[in-house]
């Protein structure tokens, strides 16, 4: 094989691997149904139980799903709850989207180098409502990315989707394996990394305004993870009145992504 | 009766209509148990119905209670639910704690002229969970007041205590009968009336930093109601990005709350 062959087919790896890593699978019939709906989402393939008896939900998400180009794939119910990973909730259906700002942290690291970026990364939030809400608020506010390891933290699943209000799937969510490994990779292209700790002495707002910057969040009872911890440059704090302890960390995630806006 | 005792009766009816505006009766066992655990809190009536059965947790409010010195009192099953406002869920117990910021909204008027102001009204807010994510906020924010109506909001049950983590006994919340003539009575101490809205062309950060300032929230669904917004100088908006339609409402609360913080 020539040495072009190779570069072809490795670019192509590459680009098929950034597609696929675009995509999430959204599952349970009301869950699909809306996503289908929201003409900004686009389908690429809905799964379907051939053991789903007749029903007029799934008859309207076939005909949006035809509507939007998406493929339509029929498995077995074993093979769909593979597909799903929750064959309690799927109810026979899911459907993969493609996200344009859901993507590997690694891909997003390169194509924005030379900017200046804030990040949020989550630790261990176990709340769906809360990393819902997360969801929203840096999807609507000034933060360039929602990094979000895929495993320790909710799942994307309809509760999720729900308090996100429908913003999870053009929120900029970027994906990594371990938090630690991927916080050292934005260290090393020149972020400051933060964590928030309502005991640190360094408050908000004595950090610079300028450079990158990745906001570290962690869980809602026992705060960022010490392995975590010591990958962080600083601890910082948000200053509270009336000897409150803490603040919801969605409220946290939302006060730094308005932060710059507020002013 | 000679002048003067009018006016020391006058003095006294005051005084004791400001003591009885700061109570706040909570209800049900667990969360009078915790409000009387809570140190900061101080009780001035316990009130058990006498048709309570023996229970561990009956004698260690009674036990906590009179460490507290609260008054112990007890009623009848149906004279306790007129305490409590709520018989299906206040399980025969019920407590008044002194809440300092708890007060009249006139009351906080009088005792605070002059000095510059940030206020956040609440108009319609129904679900629990953000009413108690808002009073956390407030009362770790810099917000010198939470204008709450006694009607048309959520009651202040033990939903809302548990959402505000405890800051419901501490936080600065005035209470009024109607918002309209609330607002008016602030606008006529110089308070300008925001309304918050996602549709306004004015940003918040175009509003000025000086002066006092009322700002506006409304229902989860449909937003501050005509008749509130009639009573407003001026709606603005928190510029959004990715479409994103709207915030969760407690998010714009500790938005507002923290934006002097921040920076």
């Amino acid at each position: 094989m020539s040495k072009d062959t190779n570069n072809t087919d490795s670019e192509n790896y590459q680009k098929k691997k950034q597609f696929f890593d675009q995509l999430l699978t959204v599952y349970g019939r009301n869950p699909v149904f809306e996503a289908l709906q929201d003409k900004n989402n686009q389908a690429y393939r809905l799964h379907l139980a051939d053991s789903n008896r007749q029903a007029k939900v799934i008859d309207d998400i076939v005909k949006l799903a035809k509507k939007r180009d998406a493929e339509i794939v029929y498995h077995s119910r074993q093979e769909l709850s593979r597909i799903s990973k929750n064959a309690k909730q799927d109810q026979g259906v899911a459907v993969d989207l493609v996200c344009k700002g859901y993507q590997d942290y690694k891909t997003f690291l390169q194509n924005n180098q030379g900017r200046e970026l804030d990040i949020i990364a989550l630790d261990r939030i176990t709340n769906p409502q809360n990393l819902g809400m997360i969801i929203r608020s840096v999807c609507a506010g000034a933060i360039d990315g929602l990094l979000l390891p895929r495993k320790g933290c909710a799942k994307l699943d309809p509760l999720v989707i729900k308090a996100s209000a429908g913003t999870l799937f053009r929120a900029p969510i970027l994906r990594c394996d371990t938090l630690t490994d991927a916080l050292q990779d934005f260290q090393q292209h020149n972020f400051r990394i933060y964590g928030l700790s309502s005991h640190a002495d360094t408050t908000i707002s004595s950090i610079p305004q300028q450079g990158s910057s990745v906001f570290v969040l962690g869980n809602e009872t026992e705060g960022v993870s010490q392995s975590v911890a010591d990958c962080c440059d600083h601890q910082v704090s948000i200053p509270m009145r009336n000897q409150v302890e803490s603040l919801n960390v969605a409220v946290t995630a939302s006060l730094l992504a308005f932060r710059k806006v507020m002013v």
